[in-house]
């Protein structure tokens, strides 16, 4: 057997308890090099005299590797376990000691893998409403202006008109509250805005007043009206929370400007000498924008302040949860004071980071519940957009990523294929419209939320940051434009939303370069067959033209 | 190259900061199979533009895998990385996605490493002290009785006897202050204590009332007595947290056992039914103890009342740290609210786990510092006692154990060869004086504080508990028996106390069945050579006996 490829890590995504006596365990090995694994386990008191085996199940298959998974229910939750794996030849025991040919249970206190006991409170819970949520990402200033009698000198462009970076076209809290009939007929059921607060710039990622909504996007009232018939409609809504910085224009670092070390708020920042200086830039910021100064999260004072603003959303205005931006740069000690918080405020109300990397160290279940799932996004471009991965290769990194967190993160992960920091992946795919609607169906079947970006529906094109900000095409959005793809989009949302997919399980695999992801479960059977080669291909009985893809759903097939 | 083996994983003790400006990266590769790795790193707001290179080396080596480091000390903390190997034919990238032929810097936001920023909180803190410590661990009841008028009613034994599970020989606090000189004399700086709080057991592990020295080690002025006499030696102080479980006999698990539901004290203990019934133990214990009832340290009345009590002693007491009995059974929520509370009592305060396993997930700088090390106890019997490891097993396997923790943690690992809860180390290894002597100048030159049990200078038999907490034999230990053992552990306690261990470099490796371990600093050149064979070998023009070892202090030999 290839002994360098075995891994199991104690108590991480290899090992998590999903209940008081329940505990998923993974194992992996080199893909195709094992022919049987199973787990010999028992109360880690009596390991040394008795022990229970039980056979897993090859799950998960990777490029390189094969990942074994079980979910054990135990009587007593002080779990000692190893492997013992059947290369075809050979059986060899796996410990931490490594791979050995024998084991001695006797000794077994000094080298066998643990879960020592479970504890309720280390068991990260699930947000519920996420199983089925179906998100929908509006960047405010370009999805619809609703109050059309505000002061509108500040808008500089025609509703329309391709953006710059300094466009201000009037979008508004009162144009999505409108709208909210347009999202959820849509199929979407939770809503996810860029930044809302006062704050100078069109994005509103440099916030100013965090305790108020910028007066071009409406008011305090406003907002609790938009929650208010969100919630109406069974709906939720996450808003963004900005912690990692402010904006120069915000009270506190306006009195730093001016007075140094002489400011109460001099500690909120991060200075290298007695006052910031634009010019030099001798403070912290996010990326090198002087006019977004790093907030100092290890202040205690700052702690509190963010922390009651987040929980003030969350028990005063009701909002279901926050999405954070640049949340990697933000210590873990913050984020671990933060989650106590708001699942205190709101033990539903979820937490989303914006982490574009592999993210484990914040998702062990004491500070967020999910990412945006950045790496999805990757995997989705190199497979519909640069053809740098086939159905095999996209396969297998979506297989990989799922071995990255627990199976109660992935349930919770946003998967997007754009948002308001990429290029529109219909661009990126050529505009292709049959990519278009494998790729949705890909994201919708993947474990997680399925988040689109607003215009999604109506094939919305646009390059890099502010391009992929364009306005709303309401005549598009309501007309008859793109009706196949609100269809397919409606039809995946109500699929999302009659089926409980995390009950399912999950198995994601290519046959004869054809991509399949398969959620059975007792309640049902959904299966997705991507065709993204231009030769006509039949599997598992399934005719895929060129170019094309198939959803089953209990066997019966859906037509756009 | 082998790409089973390569291994990276982010945020964890394959990569961590160790300075505002610096951090410490890891690589894993299969053993041998690489010529050269690199990192190549940037501030990862200009990493699609510009990278740096740096060489790494070859550090530690297992019987499977080579490990790869490198310290950067960063201008800009927000790293981005990937790494850079050759096998001799091919150059390879390897990133979030693995290795690949080529690297894309312009999308590497998508699938570099990352550590996204250097927050000083996340930053493990070392505790100053543990880097010269050499602990000596008593079993307070075995070791000397200082209060001979004290009621001994309750001693039912001869100084001397050999234990059975309820043996009470009389020892205190008292007689530990009266030889204080004693441990000092033989070259240890701080004193580890099985439990001292009131308890009818003679180990304490079921303690009844933890704000009160027991009777029989004397009082909580006893107490002060010791600590001030022993930091007065310019010595620290670890006690023995047991906050799995209490005794049966504490008011509140009596108050439980007698009102059932009604107790205010009901949740403070997990028990199935309306009342604990201690003979069909329907109540959660320490193992299967129903004496010692489970604390439900998830209730928030129990974590404060145990951490005032830890903190308590720290402040009023100034004790200098904790070993946590059965910690791995004690929630992660529970460690990180004893660690902020402990540290913010004293950040100098040493937080030791008794986790026998991989801890890592312990030890990521939100809960302990360290944990008993005794899977360096068990690769320490594998090559001295059982012969199931040689020279290049243990060396592998002592590569592998630090290669679980960060380097701030193992500078601050709990070493030991042997403690109240395995056998005496000179009684596995047959008595084996030379053996023996080796054993400890591996247990001295390991990264970490090395832990003898008392009596170990003179070389105490024993088999498991009650065995190895035999009664210290006073006449041996102050007159010349095991001169050279005790010499040697003098000589020892003095090297690690004339250098700073965890300044050098280690090197742990076998040459021709010879067991290397070295330590290389500007400071120092220390180096050990083990012959555990019945064989004279020379290696590195050292010539060794069979059975005998080598010190080298900067190239002068040590002679006993």
């Amino acid at each position: 057997m290839n002994r360098y490829a075995i891994q199991h890590i104690v108590d991480s995504a290899y090992c998590f308890p999903i209940a008081k006596d329940k505990i998923s365990l993974r194992l992996r090995t080199a893909k195709d090099d094992i022919k049987e694994a199973y787990v010999i386990y028992e109360n880690k008191y009596v390991y040394g005299e008795v022990q229970q085996k039980e056979p897993m199940t090859k799950s998960y298959t990777s490029e390189l590797f094969d990942y074994y998974t079980i979910t054990l229910t135990l009587e007593d939750t002080r779990l000692a376990y190893i492997f013992y794996v059947n290369d075809g030849n050979e059986n060899y025991f796996f410990s931490e000691d490594g791979i050995t040919k024998t084991y001695n249970y006797k000794l077994g206190y000094y080298n066998f893998f643990q879960y020592p006991y479970i504890n309720e409170v280390d068991i990260m819970d699930s947000v519920d409403w996420m199983k089925n949520a179906v998100f929908y990402q509006i960047f405010v200033d370009r999805f619809k202006m609703g109050n059309t009698s505000k002061d509108k000198s500040y808008i500089n462009c025609n509703w329309g008109d391709i953006p710059t970076p300094k466009t201000f076209a009037g979008g508004d809290l009162l144009g999505i509250t409108e709208k909210l009939d347009y999202i959820k007929d849509l199929g979407c059921n939770a809503i996810y805005l860029t930044p809302i607060f006062s704050s100078i710039s069109n994005h509103k990622y440099d916030i100013n007043d965090y305790e108020t909504v910028d007066e071009q996007f409406g008011t305090n009232e406003d907002l609790e009206n938009l929650v208010e018939n969100i919630h109406k409609r069974g709906m939720r809504l996450v808003l963004d929370a900005v912690f990692n910085h402010c904006s120069d224009q915000m009270s506190q670092f306006k009195d730093v400007l001016e007075n140094g070390r002489k400011s109460p708020y001099f500690d909120w920042f991060i200075i290298d000498g007695d006052k910031p200086n634009q010019d030099i830039l001798n403070y912290e910021t996010f990326a090198y924008c002087e006019y977004m100064p790093k907030l100092n999260t290890s202040n205690p004072q700052v702690q509190k302040y963010l922390i009651d603003v987040a929980c003030m959303y969350i028990t005063k205005y009701h909002i279901d949860g926050w999405r954070l931006d640049v949340s990697d740069e933000v210590s873990h000690d913050f984020w671990r004071t933060f989650r106590k918080a708001i699942k205190k405020a709101n033990p539903n109300a979820v937490i989303i980071g914006e982490n574009w990397h592999d993210a484990y160290s914040n998702l062990r279940g004491d500070q967020y519940d999910s990412i945006m799932n950045y790496a999805f996004t990757k995997a989705s471009l190199d497979y519909f957009a640069t053809d740098s991965l086939d159905a095999k290769g996209v396969a297998y990194k979506l297989n990989d990523l799922l071995m990255r967190n627990t199976d109660t993160v992935n349930n919770m992960m946003l998967n997007l294929l754009d948002s308001h920091d990429t290029h529109r992946f219909f661009s990126e795919i050529g505009e292709d419209k049959e990519k278009f609607k494998a790729a949705l169906c890909m994201l919708f079947l993947y474990p997680g939320a399925p988040c689109i970006f607003y215009g999604t529906e109506i094939m919305t094109t646009g390059g890099y940051d502010p391009d992929c900000r364009r306005c709303m095409d309401w005549e598009k959005a309501e007309g008859d434009y793109g009706a196949d793809i609100k269809n397919l989009i409606k039809w995946l949302s109500a699929l999302r939303q009659k089926y409980d997919f995390s009950q399912g399980v999950v198995k994601i695999y290519s046959v004869d370069d054809i991509f399949i992801i398969e959620n059975k479960s007792d309640i049902c059977e959904i299966k997705l067959y991507i065709n993204n080669t231009p030769k006509t291909v039949t599997v598992e009985n399934i005719k895929l033209e060129p170019f094309s893809h198939i959803v089953m759903e209990n066997g019966g097939q859906y037509h756009d």
